[in-house]
């Protein structure tokens, strides 16, 4: 009789890879009354509840036993269009064969990920940057690196003087708008020299542009795809995006754009069947019947006021030596903790006064570093009065005892 | 300047895993009156359109804006705790921890392979099995080995052989309900010894269970996990299901079922976000309103009826030398083409005749070898009048004369 394997033989390498969650371990002292802007949850008011209702009614009398069937019915082309349209206005030169649905955001970069990833392979970032994505590229085994950002967002002078040295990534991911968590947007020369790097050098530019459809300016920013259309530098770019921020997440349905060859090879890699089409056909529905346009006025107006209530609220309680972006869209504010502050270190007396964040530690591929002075402020999710409130809060954490805040 | 690489070296090896389809070859030569006894497909008619129109209603009514936020609201834990119910209904040792939910068990069977295998790992299956299974280990660069089947399932004497040879695969997966492609169902004393080896072993048995509720007999089959319950045989099995064949395969909702710490594993290795909160709130909806075990009662005596039908046009048309199975659940019919003809050499003149299959050579993991000389025909998708007039076209291309078969 053979010896049984112990228990961790009995899984895979990539099953074994370690999860770190120190940034939640705050969550056993949350008060009943926390005010949580750790996460980026989008404001549960603005889903599109009836109509979203109204759509599914609609969408299974007419073709309900396609859209419950295997493979769909002539929705999933329906919606493929859509988002071809949706990439062209907003100056992606792409058609339809080169876009693909996929089970939310996540899945799109679990896709790229599988599809360009071999272990050991370099991704660079920057740092700070989303913290899904560096967990999942280091579940990948891939190396990753995290390059400075700056006001003007990742700082591509940096990335071409690495290049300049003889390294190489397989990928660079950016957040180029309204980047997630620093909430600042990719200056327009360097997205230019961004994309010809790519192409000069030979490697994906992987867009995240989760949050480019909710600026609070008056002019929308570019995806870095759309800089690159046209020109032989499309061939490296994998535009990414969801409409997690724009319908809602619990739908769970993201887009890839990206050249055909590749958009053929991340179907191939795509190993767990089609993406709902019950679902698909739900939204194509609701967005024939919808005016998308009016509902991102209305979605950047309230995200922009709810911004500038949280921008005040700062302006107005934090301390001395506390700095702030304030971004031109998207969902986070970036915040500078006081000299001696950390993140993680005021996250106890945070949680006793009834406010969470994300420390910004998190969101640095090696762990901690430039981070550790800084914390995710999310302001979608709250209307600006409890905004403000959670603000107060952490003002009142920081001014607490030092002595406190050490002894927890 | 560096030297950008060619077109195979920007994907991962995985992207390049070549993914033959063969089978596929004589769709060009489709009839528009063509009957495609191919595909799985249930019938349409049976998808509970109207109840998911109203559950969606009630269901968004209720807790939209929960079903619609990251996380999903209440109906996700109703969804587990009915699955954990469901599986103690038909014998499996296990609570909600037990379980998780996926996209489909397409996904299911993805995670299994991702929190399981790495590359070299021999996973064995019967042959001939589930075409998608054989893409899907190959894909993960497993080493895939048949065992043959019978008439009472998987021939576990053969398995047994070949652990006593000191040979021991990371999984084996098998179809022990109603197989698919053969029809038929694992022996119950080889079920016993089956789920005794791996313990014995210790190698993973995945059982895909996707055919089990729909039995045409009296008594319902238990699952592996069901025969291993409460042993320490228990800790090897992992057991996947589906609401693709019992509700509808477009929702995309399906499940595990296993140890708990396996579970575990399985969701760390679940890289794409959560199943889509508001198709488990949906799903969760309809089963709390609808007779789950009536609409069980409704489907089998629907594929019953069109089982008989197939087999019936099967006995009145099939020429000398050809065999099918009779099988007692299921959407499948293993077919023996008479000597000297092949699945892929008839499939022009069928084509012709109007009437495709899936050559039996599709299921087997090494390309060809016994599977030539079947097809699987599938009843569940045509009522029974279309299903004797797909058969009678077979028949008739089976007569054809052969200089002009081979002339094709």
């Amino acid at each position: 009789m053979a010896t049984t394997p112990d228990a961790r033989a009995r899984y895979s390498a990539l099953a074994l890879a370690a999860t770190p969650a120190a940034w939640e371990s705050s969550r056993l002292l949350l008060r009943p009354d926390n005010i949580q802007l750790a996460w980026g949850l989008p404001d549960p008011g603005s889903f599109p509840v009836a109509a979203l209702a109204g759509a599914t009614e609609r969408a299974l009398a007419r073709e309900g036993r396609r859209a419950l069937q295997y493979g769909g019915g002539p929705a999933l082309g329906a919606l493929k269009n859509w988002v071809a349209e949706r990439s062209r206005a907003r100056g992606i030169a792409v058609g339809p064969e080169g876009c693909m649905l996929t089970t939310g955001g996540s899945q799109a970069l679990d896709l790229v990920a599988r599809a360009l990833l071999n272990p050991g392979d370099q991704v660079w970032v920057e740092a700070p940057t989303y913290v899904w994505a560096i967990r999942l590229f280091n579940r990948y085994r891939a190396r990753v690196r995290g390059f400075p950002l700056d006001g003007g967002g990742l700082v591509v002078e940096a990335v071409e003087e690495a290049l300049r040295a003889g390294r190489r990534p397989r990928l660079l991911y950016v957040v180029p708008n309204f980047h997630n968590p620093a909430g600042v947007s990719l200056e327009a020369g360097r997205r230019r020299r961004l994309v010809e790097l790519a192409a000069e050098y030979g490697f994906w530019l992987v867009e995240d542009d989760a949050y480019g459809e909710l600026y609070f300016t008056a002019e929308a920013p570019p995806p870095l795809a759309a800089v690159s259309g046209g020109s032989p530098a499309h061939e490296w770019v994998l535009h990414l995006n969801t409409f997690s921020k724009t319908i809602a997440p619990g739908l769970r349905l993201g887009w890839i754009v990206g050249p055909e060859t590749a958009i053929g090879v991340l179907g191939g890699v795509k190993l767990d069947g089609a993406v709902s089409p019950f679902v698909q056909t739900v939204v194509a529905t609701f967005l024939a019947e919808e005016d998308f346009d009016a509902r991102l006025a209305g979605l950047r107006a309230l995200y922009r006021s709810r911004k500038e209530a949280m921008v005040a609220a700062l302006a107005q309680t934090m301390p001395e030596g506390a700095g702030w972006t304030d971004p031109d869209g998207g969902f986070f504010v970036w915040l500078r903790l006081p000299d001696g502050h950390t993140g993680e270190g005021l996250a106890p007396a945070a949680a006793r006064e009834g406010v969470t964040y994300v420390p910004g530690s998190a969101f640095y591929p090696d762990g901690d570093g430039a981070g550790a002075s800084h914390v995710r402020l999310c302001f979608s999710f709250y209307p600006e009065a409890t905004l403000a409130e959670g603000v107060q809060r952490l003002a009142r954490a920081l001014a607490g005892p030092p002595g406190l805040v050490q002894g927890l």
